[in-house]
């Protein structure tokens, strides 16, 4: 059994939960966040270690799956990998994954333990179909696709303009990797609605994307943690040109996340030590239970 | 460069010209056929050394790239194998695959050589997208839906029954898993279509199938390389249920075929001997140029 602890008890790690329990092959050590007090906590947690150091844990993890934000996670994932912990990440602001995986590489190999990196869906899973796609039609385009989902980041974004009480900003795919950003904002009483709608538009995270704002009395009535991608890609295999390939998704967002990291965890137990994407891991090595038997069944 | 010797000069050994031509990374040092005489050769070939014999070509091969019928796979690889040259193969008998594994395993890794095995797009790219959305969804089921392309074991099967002159066999996905079989027969002159009509359909090979026969003046005419797939889970991810997954394609069949195995030669020259399947490829071996390129554009 692979012993694994949970570090962030937020969206992640509370379905990280499941998804540890879930796994016929892990077991849970325990949940590592900030603070042990005042935060309301998951009542499947009744059974499980909660504690605000992984040195208080009564048992020590071979795996740390890291739940936290993306821009703690470079700190953090140093600190378990010198303690000689596999740790697994989403981190996923794409243009820095690789100076990432060039931080953590040394560390890992320093301390014998493995990172996986960027395991999530996209980054994650969806790079895996990006490379498979481009081995099967080397030239051409890849889009890929959001949506429809909620955007953390441009959600973020809403609520940072003043006036905004509570906001969420969907993705809606348009097709060739364009998007288009729904707007459901609650306005703090007494704004005009008219200079927030004004304020959005001029923002960077908007201004060159088709945007519609609606004003809505609640956002809690529209949140929803359905999330999907649409990637396609036209090439040419050899000298034979139009070969098309899709790939699509329609997914519960912290669900997803969570597995692939569970399965990436998996695989980093059977990896040399070092720091890996999903796209350097064989494919196999996420899955549980015998070699021979994936082969016979899913080749 | 990768030196890749191409090994059967049919459908596959054609297209490969093509996709071994295309790779910026390999040289084609010829093709090796059971006699040089007495075939059609291809218009690309003048330039490219034709042997009978590996040994006869004046430069020696890193891989051979073998395009003979299923059955003489193994016989080949083992061949190739023993004299330390990497195989890489299509070889399509899911059923038989573990086997075909099994006996090459030991043989490459006696001579310092690397096999892949089933490399094609399915068994190959296909048993990939299966293996990703199996770690993406543990539980759930997976369809692969063929089609609509023509089946090589089906039109062969028609082409036995006599009075027949010439057939193919479309398969037609109908979902699920489930296919329909659109045969298009040419019968020899002074023969009865009821008759042929009646021994097809209490065929081995048809009897479970929905069927349809249609009598044609000319196969020719309805003989095309097209070929495609639908593959879709539903799964559980941790305890969330109903994530939905779909993959298709609409291709050119040898294209793709010898496509997936220049990018398997190409991992091949990266792997410990040994034996493996495309599941067991990490994805980023399948492609030309520099790791970190492909981290940075692709994940």
């Amino acid at each position: 059994m692979i012993k694994a602890a949970i570090i962030g008890y937020g969206n992640i790690g509370r379905a990280m939960v499941e998804a540890v329990e879930a796994a016929p092959d892990f077991t849970l050590c325990g949940v590592v966040r900030r603070s042990t007090q005042g935060h309301p906590l998951h009542k499947a947690l009744t059974n499980v270690e909660i504690v605000d150091d992984v040195e208080n844990l009564s048992s020590r993890p071979d795996v740390a799956l890291l739940c936290t934000p993306t821009r703690t996670m470079r700190e953090i994932a140093e600190k378990y990998l010198e303690k000689g912990i596999h740790t697994v990440d989403s981190f996923d602001i794409h243009a820095q994954i690789p100076m990432l995986r060039g931080t953590l590489d040394p560390i890992a190999k320093a301390h014998g333990a493995v990172a996986v990196v960027a395991a999530g869906w996209d980054p994650g899973s969806d790079s895996v179909v990006r490379t498979i796609l481009e081995a099967c039609a080397p030239k051409g385009i890849t889009y890929t696709n959001f949506g429809p989902g909620m955007s953390m980041g441009h959600s973020v974004a809403l609520r940072a303009v003043p006036g905004v009480k509570d906001a969420v900003s969907i993705t809606i795919p348009k097709g060739s990797g364009l998007h288009r950003r729904m707007c459901y904002v609650e306005c703090e009483e007494g704004y005009d609605s008219r200079l927030v709608e004004r304020k959005i538009l001029e923002d960077d995270y908007f201004k060159h994307d088709e945007v519609h704002i609606q004003f809505v009395e609640s956002v809690d009535s529209v949140r929803d943690k359905g999330h999907g991608v649409h990637i396609e890609r036209k090439g040419v295999s050899g000298k034979t040109h139009a070969q098309r390939f899709s790939f699509d998704m329609l997914i519960n967002n912290p669900a997803l996340t969570s597995q692939v990291m569970v399965a990436c965890a998996r695989a980093a137990t059977r990896q040399v030590p070092g720091c890996y994407t999903m796209i350097e891991l064989p494919p196999i090595d996420l899955l549980p239970g015998e070699r021979e038997e994936h082969i016979a069944r899913l080749v």
